[in-house]
């Protein structure tokens, strides 16, 4: 049975071999300029994809929730970084799972640290975020005396270790292109080395740099003084990525699978059932449009590149309305089948919990 | 031990009183007007819940997708319409679900009836999906020609029962205000009933209409010439709704409590653990801003109403960034909870995947 004939409903499916790729080429690239990979598994939320990076040598690696860092704890990684600024709430959880791995957090308070200390007696690996330009969470980059208090705070209990500074670029998502992602991760890292420098002229010594977001990390040929990157997208990379010129339509390692369920020649749309609750309701805005995703269709070894001028114009629950060239609009027929590249795979990879390989394979998620 | 004192992790909060007064209200309301009441259940998606409605003598219910309906069948639910445009590569499931229930399918095209009537023998109440202005799915009210010939290919298949023409005027979720709510209402009801009394010109008579969307259903005293209804978010409401001035405050029966990761009193913000995988990343405008949730803070009974001029500004794959009132920003300390109204219940629910009534009860959906 062909694959795509046993398709019945939205299926989010998954080129390993792109996939593969990506991540060697990302190894590659942190492997040749000596510095630690600790990809981000929040993307692809996956036991098996995680001994695809463990085949490219990857031992440590980050997640973004206490949930996921047991997941793969019980797959056998035994270095993991929680990149959220540490939840109280969840010392618990942390402690057991500190006696079992070499867990990182984030602290980015000095009472945060004096509190955690209090209810975690177990060795922890403490990184202090950094804000270096998204203005999430962490604290700025310029914000020295803070920087120290909180440093000096992890440094007072002795079964912390301070690792370094870690920041998140994330504001690179949001670049208008390819030369600007690498304007802000160079910004970015001159912060935290900046930062750093701060750090050691007012006497605190030896701290590393992780930053690392898919953008920076796939356009800079360079990574510069960094310790240790963590990107996560790059995996699978989606419509964002490649709007934003930071992948090509072919490294693009997923795309859910929709039946088309009606069609409106009138208005150059087909609708079909694949909506917010598998591609989520993230977007980008191409040519001043905001959209949902690319729209593909279904090739002999996979799926094809997106279709100029194609795309999808909006979701509710369960349905995708996509916009149409009226000279494709023949190839989109109810019954059968459109390729959606999402807007954003980590969402839409939370929402569908696995992937259908091109090999038939099924993988689960967390 | 106090119910917030429990909350670890994102937890969807549940005030059992207030889905259990919306549905009763909803309900009384078709009741009074001698107008059958088929709730979509896409919003709560819980068996448990849908007990609440049977307990308002609810018979007949709406879902959106075969999964959905297998689940509720098998809760006993003997009367449920599938409300998308029926996806032919379902076919085995359908066939195989209308063998056990009276299940009720959407069919926009003279060919899909045709094909769907060679695939499956068994009954099958059939609705023309009308498109009454929201522009998704359907036939214009004003294809006469087309309607016609859906209804006589429906008619031609024996096992086919066509129950009538069914809408979805989702276009009031994008309504200005209250009024204009209704006007929308009331517009995409006379464009039904139009094209039913042109049906009837042309021969085909006896059909029955269905619509309904929550702030067409929960602002619009009189509910009109319908005969059916299929207002599904009723039952917890979300901030778009409280916004759009469909509800109160004191209607919304769900909220996302979120433990307080950190604080920027420097641009009056706090960062929760709670992000676009819990709450999803659905928004709505207000004041010119684009929002993605409202906060409240626990309170005795459950959480408060809304604080003015606190929202959502942004949510990442976990976090979700609130922007406060410097005068709240006491109220907001790391390791403490905030109460978040979603922007869409309907979407959050589907991610959260359970709920936490204030009684301390855990709810499981499908």
């Amino acid at each position: 049975m062909n694959l795509f004939d046993q398709i019945q409903s939205p299926t989010l499916l998954l080129d390993e071999t792109k996939a593969r790729r990506n991540i060697q080429r990302m190894a590659q690239k942190a492997r040749a300029q000596d510095i630690r990979f600790r990809p981000h598994f929040k993307t692809h939320q996956s036991a098996q994809i995680g001994e695809w990076f463990r085949a490219e040598g990857v031992k440590h690696i980050t997640v973004s929730s206490l949930e996921m860092a047991e997941y793969f704890a019980a797959c056998g990684w035994e270095d993991i970084t929680l990149a959220l600024p540490v939840n109280l709430r969840q010392a618990e959880g942390i402690r057991s799972l500190a006696r079992r791995i070499r867990l990182g957090i984030l602290v980015e308070a000095p009472e945060i640290a004096t509190r955690l200390a209090e209810e975690i007696k177990d060795p922890l690996e403490v990184w202090i975020k950094v804000d270096s330009g998204l203005g999430r969470t962490g604290i700025s980059w310029q914000d020295t005396a803070r920087l120290h208090a909180v440093a000096q705070a992890v440094r007072a209990a002795p079964q912390f270790h301070l690792q370094g500074l870690l920041t998140h670029a994330g504001h690179t998502y949001a670049a208008r292109n390819a030369e600007n992602v690498r304007q802000i991760y160079a910004e970015s890292l001159a912060r935290m080395i900046e930062a750093r420098a701060h750090l050691a002229e007012s006497g605190i010594f030896g701290l590393e740099c992780s930053v690392g977001d898919t953008p920076g990390c796939s356009l800079s040929a360079d990574l510069g003084p960094v310790d240790e990157i963590r990107p996560g997208n790059f995996v699978l990379y989606d419509a964002q990525m490649l709007t934003l010129g930071v992948c090509q339509a072919e490294d693009v390692a997923a795309v859910l699978v929709c039946p088309i369920l009606s069609c409106h020649p009138e208005r150059s749309e087909v609708v079909v059932y694949g909506g917010a609750i598998h591609l989520s309701k993230d977007d980008l805005h191409l040519n001043g449009q905001r959209i949902f995703g690319l729209v593909g269709l279904p090739s002999m070894g996979g799926w094809g590149a997106p279709i100029p001028g194609a795309f999808v114009r909006g979701l509710s629950q369960e349905h995708g309305i996509l916009r149409l060239p009226p000279e494709s609009l023949p190839h989109f027929r109810v019954g059968e089948l459109a390729c959606i590249y999402p807007a954003h795979s980590c969402l839409s990879v939370n929402l569908m919990r696995k992937y259908l390989t091109l090999s038939g394979q099924v993988i689960t998620t967390l």
